[in-house]
């Protein structure tokens, strides 16, 4: 069993003194210290067992043996930079682009998601030569600068931003809180006509399209799910304007989606974006990543003149351990695990709506799921206290899960894919516990019988929330207005 | 014995057909196989042993058993991300803190020297309220594409750039090349006065500067040492005008320059940079990097409203293989050795240019060292052609150096840490041979014998270069004018 060196209040405040007070932890009252972990579970300084419910880095299991090994294998042999012939590089580039449709067939390794968006949007400038980037509403796509202009998450939190007149923000394409919702005819059509507006109206200043980004699912975002053939209508249009369609696959990639290995292919065969990003779980927690484009895109990049050097990217540990997790997934059946388990999952969340009003949609494709919780089913009202209310009180239990979105109401699942039935039925029960709880302090009941009987969504469409909603103090249920209070906790 | 996979061919085609043709391999017409190395040696796949006086990120040397050991045993018990509590994080941060001034207290981990100069702009942007970036001519600072703005060295390879309008350009301190040299009364003043300069036009113009930022020693520029005192004017002129001083440390820190652990150090005591970043040694290889600031900067980027989060920065192993690598510097005395050794192979080169009239200068602190080559003593004019050749017969000797700078024709030397003097002598001696090759093929002699006599710089003060130079192709002697198809490699 692993030691500690300090004691925990002595690591708090060394923390406090020595690290950037930006860098918040999860549970800031009362921090959580983790000293070991494997598989799906994770362990304090205590030995205490924790169930992982929330990191997606953590691949194929915390600490697996076998990519262990191979990164110690190869530390122990040669770790240098690119510019020497590796094999191990272009190994692991071909099995990267067997994963993918053909023209998808040129690597760049970089060491981040932050660092591959970043090169992604610097592909799309360079090979367009314009400079419009379209980003969705509640975006995330990293910290580095240039990716703080193109994240509605993440420049919102600004009091005093100045939106840059080359970023434009679509809709969301969320059936369940957005402009269009499930009732819509064709919201695929109607969310991709926005960003044909957008580009209609860029056109109109003078301004030209580079790229459209989005990951293929939203995660931060709140768990959203984009209609089937909504990218493809977006290619459409932002192809036809000279830009390029950027999927970002950092959090949703590698097979945690169950039917595909990546989240962009759910779509349909129909839809190929012109760049991929890869990150997170990539290397298990080894800081690497990849950005995957087609040739002209490539040589488009090339025809600058200048040439594109990473120090660590690609080194052959790195790519040592990205073929080591792509081995433990095939060989471990995950992605097949990630199907039935998180189909499992979805099924017994989707019991929890049919008991609980505060649960107000469900939606997941494999390991990838979201619960979003509502104060009020009709009015869709967020139910953000209560949100973080559960992850608190799970978090006592020694269960670990998020709540993001726009409105931190969204209960996060993205576990370790070697999650298992037992794991999800662990967590749902106490989830159920918990929301009967908070349900009887706030003297919440099933609004109506359509829900619990069909087990589905008879939803009524809504206009725009109040932008108001109560919260509790995240101890107990005192009920007071705005959330300003709160803070976002992404991982 | 490692083994390979494909046959250096194969590696070839592969990487031709996967790997972005934006990134070059060193000697792209014969590239080098790597598929070991220890210390400071690396070998090919006939097992042929190359002497490496390049890689300054093998800093402690290739594949140390200790970092390698640290790296693996922190990887068998968790690698997870800073959300949680854990010893190594604080233990690193207090460890690196103690090789800095004490105002220089609080650190955000992160993933490449790119993503910590992105940072650092960051903080500079949001602790100032300002928008201007004060950079120097030549310097380099990273790949993304806030960095690509304010990097000449890429910059300048753009043909249809378009320069933002915030970003200034300062004269390189260079007393050897720049516009004030070895004979100006006080070069330090000069050089912070043209900064000065720049400083007042943006003011007139409405700008407002955040941030100057350079390496403490310019490394892709040329091995540029600025002279002492230039920070410190600088500093003076910057911070009036409410912006904030960055270190650029990315090649140049953890102890190479001999004398001091921090290449900001030898300007003296009286300056310290507001902001520090580190990057390439930090982990001998292993992806990660640092920013280390003020109190007061850090909670001027914290009062934005927005939180700062890293995915794989800061996590236990990269904080484990950081910390091993502060052990094995001190426990090796590796800076003494950087010192001693780096002593004893400026005072080898020295003597070259005693005997050789190509070599125009020799700088260095530490095992940072630059042999300028030069057609013309009294003109300076780079031997741009001739400094390729003289990389490429090297390399036919197994023995690895870069050519750089503006011109890049200045042989650099950044070693591993554990280079020797015998590495030294066997470097040189090879220097030697193919300088009196090239000399004779070219008919060249030493201009005087001044030089010889006092074995240093009788120097005269010249304007600008004409801008054309003769170039070999690498291969014979070819003498032809301009340089536009050589290309630059940068480690």
């Amino acid at each position: 069993m692993a030691t500690e060196l300090f004691d925990k209040q002595k690591t708090i405040d060394l923390r406090r003194k020595h690290i950037g007070p930006s860098c918040k932890v999860f549970f800031s009252h009362d921090p959580i210290k983790i000293v070991r972990a494997r598989g799906q579970y994770m362990y304090n300084e205590k030995d205490e067992k924790y169930l992982d419910c929330i990191n997606n880095v953590a691949h194929v299991g915390h600490s697996h043996p076998a990519v262990v090994s191979a990164g110690a294998k190869q530390m122990e042999l040669l770790n240098t930079n690119s510019r020497f012939l590796h094999d191990n590089l272009v190994q692991y580039a071909q099995r990267l682009q067997a994963t993918l449709p053909d023209k998808l067939s040129v690597c760049y390794f970089v060491n981040s998601g932050s660092e591959a968006n970043d090169l992604a949007l610097r592909l799309a400038w360079q090979y367009s030569g314009h400079k419009d980037i379209i980003t969705l509403d509640n975006a995330y796509h990293g910290h580095v600068s240039s990716l703080i202009e193109i994240s509605p998450y993440k420049f919102h939190q600004l009091a005093d931003r100045e939106q840059n007149p080359h970023v434009h923000t679509a809709l969301s394409p969320d059936v369940y809180r957005g402009k269009f919702r499930e009732d819509h005819p064709d919201p695929a059509t109607a969310y991709a006509d926005d960003v044909k507006d957008i580009v209609n109206k860029a056109h109109e200043k003078g301004h030209k399209i580079a790229a459209f980004i989005a990951e293929s699912l939203q995660s931060c975002g709140g768990q959203v799910i984009p209609p089937a053939g909504y990218f493809q209508k977006v290619a459409q249009h932002v192809r036809k304007a000279g830009g390029v369609v950027i999927a970002d696959e950092v959090q949703v990639g590698f097979g945690r989606v169950g039917t595909h290995f990546w989240a962009f292919q759910l779509q349909g065969d129909d839809f190929v974006p012109d760049i991929v990003t890869m990150g997170k779980p990539i290397g298990n927690g080894h800081p690497m990543s990849c950005v995957v484009t087609t040739r002209e895109v490539a040589e488009g990049f090339t025809a600058s003149g200048m040439e594109y050097f990473n120090t660590f990217g690609g080194n052959p540990v790195s790519c040592a351990i990205g073929m080591a997790v792509l081995d433990v997934i095939e060989q471990e059946n995950l992605q097949g695990n990630a199907l039935e388990v998180g189909t499992y999952l979805t099924h017994l969340l989707e019991e929890m709506k049919e008991k609980h009003p505060l649960v107000g949609d469900i939606r997941g494709r494999g390991l990838f799921v979201g619960a979003e919780l509502v104060r009020d089913r009709a009015k869709r009202t967020p139910a953000t206290a209560e949100a973080q209310e559960v992850i608190y009180r799970l978090k006592e239990q020694r269960i670990l899960l998020s709540a993001d979105g726009p409105h931190r109401n969204v209960l996060k699942f993205k576990p370790p894919m070697c999650f298992s039935r037992e794991d999800a039925e662990l967590a749902v029960e106490k989830i159920d516990q918990i929301l009967t709880d908070i349900e009887a302090a706030l003297g919440m009941t099933l609004p109506d019988t359509a829900v619990s009987e069909h087990g589905s969504s008879k939803r009524k469409a809504h206009g725009e929330e109040n932008g108001h909603h109560m919260y509790s103090n995240g101890k107990g249920h005192s009920l007071a207005p705005a959330a300003k209070s709160t803070k976002r906790i992404r991982t």
